[in-house]
């Protein structure tokens, strides 16, 4: 990361920083004369006849808690109110000194389902609080809409450092409510609620937030995480059918991956899953009886996170996490609103499958097994506007955009994967695309 | 930061993350099995009966450099193309891959005097690219600009990673930019130029970003660095006297804090300084015989550097940087436009001085030799809309808002400080805020 200066005539000096008496004096290694508290910051120094450079480098942590919890809007439950406060002591202290308040944005349907659960939530802890129901639809996903926000933020007040904003609802609510937090007053704390399994699993548990842009998804944004994540999959229990399908699809690229666990419940269980809105059939058992739903939803997020948090700027542009994601947003876009995400993601990665077997990196019974697996999801493995044509300029747009190399994920078996830079020969691409069309099409035109 | 569950029934373990084969994995400290890259990232888990709790800390490393140098609108100079490059073999490689494509903001009026500059210099370096004029005042400072500039960005379509947006102008300007860029897919890298003292000194050295909102200054914002800062002091010609002096307040800010060798640069040619519009006497000079202009701007950068690159995103409170920002703010948006920022931050710092006399904290002598320097750089020391009721609201609201301390820094001498955390004594305020108007009203009624 830090510069390296080659041209003969400077020279570098490296500068720890230490504070004394409040004051931050830049020291040299050598000369450690003062002690202090050492910063993880570091200048470096660099003097040439042309005049003189300095480069800083300053470390930032972001810490953030994810909470799988039950019955979140029970107000005997303090996670809501009190979940982002590690501290038992700080969060007594809290609990003692004046009344909290909490701003709160709702998205309008999960209001109509979960609204008067919410306020009687906030009423029962003797929060003052505002709770704000928007419409947090794909076609809303606006700077008008974070604007708004942060007009009602503003107008309710808030204290920047111990009020976190809450946000309840899906991909969409989350990403507007986070990127409003990290405008308001350069950083706001927030909290996301996700109601969606694809918003649970996926957009919930990262550090992005965004808008989408002069016709462009999500071209505007922040990677700010929030202070916590509060898990709870009883909200799954009002979604239609097709909705835990469209998160079921996130789960299963986790699965394909990097968890051949995960891909065998899924192939072995996903149906019921499907079924049974992913909830927990006997809510009695004991932690070490985990049943499948709660497995499941576990290692989805373990595996998410675990590829997530080394990575949570995306300065790594080698992400498995992309898989089922170079294909899908141009196809996504296109057939709009025909197409949920995590649909059009399985599109994706079930093609991606047809071009890993083609490659030799699975065999045809791990691509059937893939393929019946998310057929048992009711996810769709196949889409006549997922052209040939509509592939290659995905793929030649992605290698634009990715300094040079493709960095595409595929599997080598179930529950590995590895990047490929290379662009795909164009008679794989072509012989995986025909395969594909003969095999699946006719069950999906 | 990392939270402490000290409930019984919970367990923590520590995973480190490991990359194999491009998959990362968990591991505790126990069970470090596989070979791989480790990430700085961490996460605890804590499982107890009421579910599973993750908690991830994720190190983000910011990295600018800030580069002084001359002509920096000289064809033959590589600066504003390549100097936010600091890999030698980068940029040889860039150089001599695709055209380079610059998209360019510019304060309107440093545009009337420089723009056709700007423009010559990208069209000799065979440079596509973009030049946007636009009105960057304090009253335009707002979300509107920051759309008007990602509106003008896409269109023109740059690379994300390769491809900084260039501010040009003043502390507005490169605040609304950064903030544009730091947006836009999530950060693209940004490059700014300051053309007045006070953003030369202050705005340009650090992360922040900003635009007014609601009525509030700087209410949205972002902590994002610039790629790079190129300084280039003989902007500084074209600037009316009052902009010299509004800048140099910063400068002796930091002097007044840490540097008895700058206030003591400042107290014996601060005037001179003032009058040359701090260009260098004579440039043919080696660096080994800097004069008094290039030293001054230099050690203003530097401890102010110091004080930023440890607490990037202003996590800690209690900062030095902040003397001369309790009561101005106030101050200036009460009487704007009358007094420019650095001229509300003198009135500030001159109170100050007398609040650390009145403690005991510094001699009447050297009060008396920090009231004339200011006065020498032709700052007001005083103001009659400068209240004592003001004053108590400002430092009322400070203890609001810097969770329940008053964190005000003050000078314990010459050249250092000291943050102190108790609210000032009622009698000590009101005999200091006496004596300041008895001594310093007079000349500035």
């Amino acid at each position: 990361m830090i510069s390296k200066n080659n041209s003969s005539c400077s020279k570098q000096t490296k500068f720890n920083l230490v504070q004394v008496k409040g004051a931050w004096n830049r020291q040299t290694e050598q000369s450690q004369a003062a002690e202090g508290k050492l910063s993880d910051a570091k200048i470096y120094e660099s003097k040439s006849e042309h005049g003189v450079s300095w480069t800083v480098s300053s470390p930032i942590v972001f810490t953030y808690t994810v909470i799988q919890c039950r019955n979140i809007l029970d107000p005997s439950n303090d996670t809501l109110l009190w979940g982002h406060i590690g501290d038992e002591e700080l969060k007594g202290i809290l609990i003692n000194s004046k009344p909290p308040k909490r701003f709160v944005v709702i998205d309008e349907t999960v209001n109509q389902l979960y609204g008067s659960r919410v306020a009687q939530y906030f009423e029962a802890r003797r929060v003052v609080h505002k709770i704000v129901p928007l419409p947090t639809t794909e076609e809303n996903k606006s700077m008008e809409l974070v604007t708004k926000i942060l007009e009602e933020v503003h107008g309710f007040g808030i204290d920047r450092r111990s009020e976190p904003i809450i946000a309840i609802g899906g991909g969409v609510c989350l990403d507007v409510v986070g990127l409003a937090a990290s405008l308001y007053r350069r950083r706001t704390p927030y909290i996301r609620v996700p109601t969606t399994v694809l918003s649970y699993i996926d957009a919930s548990v990262g550090a992005k937030t965004g808008v989408n842009f002069a016709g462009g998804k999500n071209k505007l944004g922040s990677y700010i995480p929030p202070v916590a994540t509060f898990l709870d999959c009883s909200f799954f229990q009002t979604l239609p059918r097709r909705q835990i399908s469209n998160g079921m699809a996130e789960m299963l690229k986790m699965a394909l991956m990097k968890h051949i666990g995960l891909f065998e419940l899924l192939e072995a269980d996903g149906r019921r899953l499907l079924n049974s809105k992913l909830q927990s059939c006997d809510t009695s058992k004991s932690s070490a009886q985990e049943d499948s739903a709660i497995a499941s939803v576990r290692i989805a997020i373990e595996t998410m996170l675990e590829e997530l948090a080394p990575n949570l700027w995306e300065d790594d542009l080698d992400r498995l996490v992309d898989f089922g994601h170079l294909i899908s947003p141009e196809l996504e876009m296109r057939v709009l609103p025909a197409l949920l995400h995590g649909e059009a993601v399985n599109i994706d990665m079930s093609f991606m499958v047809y071009v890993a077997h083609q490659k030799g990196l699975v065999t045809a019974d791990e691509k059937n097994r893939i393929i019946r697996c998310m057929l048992g999801l009711d996810l769709p493995v196949w889409h006549q506007d997922c052209t040939l044509a509509l592939i290659q300029k995905s793929l030649r747009e992605r290698l634009k955009h990715s300094a040079g190399s493709l960095r595409m994920p595929l599997p080598t078996g179930l529950g590995r994967a590895e990047i490929f830079h290379d662009m795909i020969e164009d008679n794989i691409l072509c012989q995986a695309y025909e395969k594909w069309t003969d095999e699946l099409s006719s069950g999906n035109k």
